[in-house]
């Protein structure tokens, strides 16, 4: 049995068209009104393939395909519809339309798993336009309360909550407490790996460990021209050093840390003012959680260590932690003997970027499933994918939800 | 003869609540509602002092006040109204303010002087909203066409001819080709080197040459979690060797040496992003030509190193460049004699900010006045003057006023 490699693609292209951008890319930030245009898109789809679609109250989308007992708790697949501001076609999307073609193929097939089979679409995966990301699977799994959620404001001064009830997405259902007996979630790698290793599919065993940080140096505002340079107080100065060190970290912890310095704000920002403060955020990522915790306290040191000979002041702001994760031995091993049934090249990783099944994977026995992005380019309007690794992951997709949805049940 | 320092003080005030903030300080940016309002008020002024107001094609107030042989050119003196987005109560105001109670000073002593006398408040000095800043003096100098000047953008996309309408200062009066025996513009110093000295006004023989750049560093925009560091193309890894070994410039080139980055921008600004590009401004200011030339060529030595070595495109614009000035002798010594005459402490010094007298004295003999600022702190809402000092600089204003005038006629 093989899905609808067609149908799959046609999909992913019509999805990429709602917040499609000129240069090919998508901007479908969560709780926008392309957002709301792609939730409605896909429960469309999910009704038409005979799904029940229930919202929750943090806007997630779960579509029901009965089983052969009800009683038995369901097997999750699904990913995210959000995007990037300048994100592509798809990060998130994929995942969530794969699972929709596994439905479709056993709908074809006319088969019956044993296990019912939900399909979900997690609001506001990306973390773009409200922090932290992985909000909402975060409030699904008791990470963060839902006021919390609601409360999260973007750049604009937005609520989260209020968001959620403009675009009609705050549903009835009360989030969590949902049991699955596995949950599977399928996503293109967001990294360079797979090609490099001229991989088709990649057995995700776990997640990095990240860490984030907004570091705000206060230093004194005063005019570029006649301040000397000894009598100034600049905090984009002081900020150099300091990048230099960090930057050097990442050598220092190997190949498989990451450090990345994705916003920088130098404010009032003109030409001829010293910056009277610079803000800038700092990502740290580690697989192995003893080495976060070392680049953690690393980095810690190099600020505290700047702060002490410098009269510009050092703010550094811990916004978030997410521990690294091992996902389930049972779910691992479905994907494995998928991958048997489908003779595809493949190897075993760990994911590098951040996920929901991160946060699904403590309230449920989770894995989940890679296929290479060109140059390992994402969050990026030229990302792309093979229509034929595509193909392969769905497929996996497909044979490793049949086992563990307890297969034909028919 | 003495000007009337509470008249003056109480102006001082007075102009500081139009657009005053919460901190104490201004928010008077070019041709916004509260320039407008400044306008306004100070054109009130001028007219109850008895001077006839024009106002040119770029915006330029002149407040003239007759002199005994009006086929003499006058003397002008002033300075600029419009402020930082977060600006003090006495950059720009204070030497317009201070040049309009030489007026008042004048009319309280029934002196008319051989020259007709001009008031002058220039449009957009600061440049904080309408880069390059002095632009409207340098119109009036004929650095800038006005074509030029009108197409100028802000961040919001408006364009400077446009919003010199909306505010109702687009005057009739041609820009420039307006003769004048000689000019002073008194102001605060912007730096802390006559409070350092322990002087009340500084006699300004110059200016420092500036030059400004726009360094745009593309890269390539991608993922934070997966993608390993050395394939990445990361422009803000890639500055930070620049701005560091740009500092270093600073301390090599000595004491006069200025390097300020007072704008950076990463884009597309998001946590867990690798910025795809990073914009940074670059302002460098010497005194000595000589001197900032060597500053610019080793500057550009150090992109086009970094360059070579970087996958990271490396894009330098040189956006304006201002030459070291030196002023007019016989200007210079009108100053030195009114501090004779008032036993004031006093130095002289080269200013470190651009002016608009650097455009002027390509036109016009020309010099400047300085008075100390609270810790060289200027372009801060925190910006502060001894009100003893502003006295100073207003009288010493009055004396050079007089002898470049002609002197008390009647």
């Amino acid at each position: 049995m093989r899905i609808n490699h067609q149908r799959l693609w046609d999909r992913l292209m019509a999805m990429a068209e709602i917040g499609g951008t000129a240069k090919g890319g998508v901007c479908r930030v969560a709780l926008t009104e392309e957002d709301k245009a792609g939730r409605d898109c896909f429960i469309r789809w999910c009704e038409a393939a005979g799904c029940i679609v229930e919202i929750d109250q943090i806007g997630n989308i779960f579509a029901r395909r009965a089983g052969l007992d009800s009683s038995l708790p369901p097997v999750l697949v699904g990913s995210h519809l959000d995007s990037q501001p300048t994100g592509g076609k798809y990060d998130g999307a994929y995942g969530v339309l794969a699972a929709l073609e596994v439905i479709e193929t056993l709908n074809d097939h006319h088969i019956l798993t044993r296990h019912p089979i939900e399909l979900v679409s997690w609001t506001n995966e990306e973390g773009a336009r409200f922090t932290p990301a992985m909000i909402a699977s975060g409030v699904f799994a008791g990470a963060f309360s839902l006021e919390y959620a609601y409360s999260r404001v973007d750049k604009e001064g937005r609520l989260l909550g209020e968001e959620l009830e403009r675009i009609g997405y705050k549903g009835s259902l009360p989030v969590g407490n949902r049991p699955y007996s596995a949950t599977l979630e399928l996503h293109i790698e967001q990294g360079p790996i797979l090609e490099m290793e001229n991989k088709s599919v990649g057995i995700v065993t776990g997640v990095q460990g990240i860490r984030w940080y907004d570091l705000v140096l206060t230093g004194k505002e005063t005019h570029a021209g006649p301040s000397p340079m000894r009598y100034r107080v600049d905090p984009v100065k002081a900020a150099v050093p300091v990048l230099n060190q960090l930057y050097a970290l990442a050598e220092q912890y190997g190949e498989q840390a990451r450090i990345t310095i994705g916003y920088l704000d130098a404010s009032p920002g003109v030409k001829n003012t010293v910056p009277g403060t610079l803000t800038i955020s700092v990502d740290l990522r580690h697989p192995d959680d003893a080495v976060l915790s070392a680049m953690d306290a690393a980095f810690k040191g190099i600020v505290a260590a700047e702060s002490l000979q410098s009269k510009v002041d050092f703010d550094l702001r811990e916004i978030w932690y997410s521990p690294p994760v091992a996902f389930a031995p049972r779910c691992i091993q479905a994907v494995r003997n998928a991958l048997k049934i489908l003779d595809v090249p493949s190897m075993e990783m760990v994911s590098g970027a951040g996920h929901d099944s991160v946060y699904i994977s403590r309230v449920a026995p989770t894995a989940m499933i890679f296929i290479p992005c060109k140059d390992g380019l994402s969050h990026n309007e030229l990302e792309s994918v093979e229509q034929q690794d595509a193909t392969n992951g769905a497929n996996v997709l497909l044979h490793a939800v049949l086992e563990l949805a307890g297969g034909p049940a028919i």
